[in-house]
């Protein structure tokens, strides 16, 4: 097997037979024969990952067009029938949606990088593209995340396994965050895209010190600090993935990026008050700089 | 105000002039007066939330049977517009997506908490409907959750707030635990419906023991001790919501239930086998037993 190809962390995965990517409803019937997987997805190049299936359909169909991919008609949602997740292909790239939160991405982040293994796919780069909060920066910034922290403000991810608490590094591959900051970006883009550090948490509300919730036990003063405290640490964009990404990939050894746009400054409150048109093209920022970034790459 | 509305557990919001129940695209234009709000879904008495819309359209459509309520053609998802949730109002029956996971869950139970209270609606129940691994029980039975615990094997919830680890308790209300099972089962349903505890984790893979995700550092033998102690513990079923879902409801008093369908035995493997078509049965049975206390509640 080429060294190109990806090697995850899983023994086990050598020895079984077969594997069913359950939420992808993907069938890998022959573990040892995976011709067909590497037919149908063996060129993917970079998996592009965000919250809903609309939007990833909607980039997918950007992505035709900056790549020059002679497709037409409706994108095909290749994962319709496990009815969790929705995946389209555009040439060499997978749109994929995550849904919202670590947990419901890191399903399908297992899934696909399973899938990117079997297909054996050279070197896969996965993308993050999503919304955030904004720290201290104008809304519809785009943010591109250097070093991912939790809600703990630590650089690190936590997650139970096996009934014990386990922490792992968070750090994206520098390479991408440059990469993406050096292909990405136009003068004329009209918004700023700026590499900094970003907090993903597992709470809107209260995870992410906001005073609108169901619950709120702390005051204005305390979620100004907390805040505060956030931005000392470099931290210019809140969502509820970054950590969990960049800590799963790091571990296996997959490069890795996560590039969202700010729909409001948490420095100035807590509502999001931008208008459906405003939110719609700032959703299609992170699509340009994206874009960009791997029409570079492909050309290299 | 009425003692039966809700009442929830932020200072803030009572003196807040409006509300944007941003994920739910639900405006609360002037919080001093929800007339319209009321109106709407002040009538509400039951909140069935559950993983995927297209399921709960499903339910949507089921319910109207059951209830009786005279309503054709389909179902109208009245959050469309945000994008991230379904919802379907049926008599006095809400039925919302959820997504996958804790995160997923809690942004909408915290818009879903302050649209009860600002509807006036009387003593709600939120009832997740979900699926679920299975330990030690056989694939197609029903488990109404006891106690929830989260994947530290606590009977707790744990989150991050202001950078602060706060740990809360995670009981659902024992009333509809005890209602679910005496008013829900049938002696001809042909399959079990039982109380049990029910573990909620952050991960499908690693965070529930499996062998087969993209990472996995410990052993078949690690993985069955630590399903062992789980069973121990009364856990009858595993999934990903339930400690947060019953830690947040129990904080702010709201009565809850989790009722789930095992699709395996994780005491036999890791993999789900069952078909689709199986699956989908076995889906529809949390439908009957919810649908059958709902209805005698509603009589009563």
């Amino acid at each position: 097997m080429s060294e190109k190809t990806v090697k995850l962390l899983n023994p086990h995965l050598e020895t079984a037979p077969s594997d069913y990517l359950y939420h992808l409803d993907i069938n890998v019937a022959n573990t040892g024969d995976t011709t067909e997987l590497q037919h149908k997805f063996g060129d993917v190049k970079f998996i592009c990952v965000g919250g809903t299936g609309s939007r990833m359909r909607q980039l997918a169909l950007y992505l035709r067009d900056v790549l020059g991919v002679q497709e037409s008609g409706d994108p095909v949602d290749l994962c319709e029938r496990g009815q969790r997740y929705a995946m389209y292909k555009v040439g060499p790239v997978l749109c994929v949606s995550h849904g919202i939160g670590s947990a419901s991405f890191s399903v399908v982040l297992h899934e696909l990088l399973k899938l990117v293994k079997y297909a054996r796919c050279q070197e896969p780069v996965i993308l993050r593209i999503g919304t955030c909060g904004g720290l201290g920066v104008p809304p519809g910034t785009v943010v591109a995340t250097k070093n991912a922290f939790n809600g703990l403000l630590r650089n690190e991810h936590e997650i139970a396994i096996l009934g014990q608490r386990v922490v792992r590094p968070a750090q994206f591959s520098e390479d991408v965050n440059k990469d993406v900051i050096a292909f990405g970006v136009d003068a004329n883009d009209g918004f700023q895209t700026i590499s900094a550090n970003t907090m993903g948490t597992d709470c809107f509300y209260e995870g992410q010190g906001r005073i609108d919730g169901a619950i709120c036990e702390y005051t204005e003063k305390d979620k100004m600090d907390f805040l505060q405290k956030c931005h000392d640490l470099g931290i210019r964009n809140i969502e509820m993935e970054a950590s969990m990404f960049a800590s799963v990939t790091q571990k296996v050894g997959v490069k890795a990026g996560d590039v969202c746009v700010t729909l409001i400054d948490r420095l100035k409150g807590d509502q999001v008050s931008i208008t459906m048109d405003q939110k719609h093209e700032f959703e299609q920022r992170p699509f340009l700089v994206v874009g960009r970034y791997i029409m570079k790459l492909l050309q290299q």
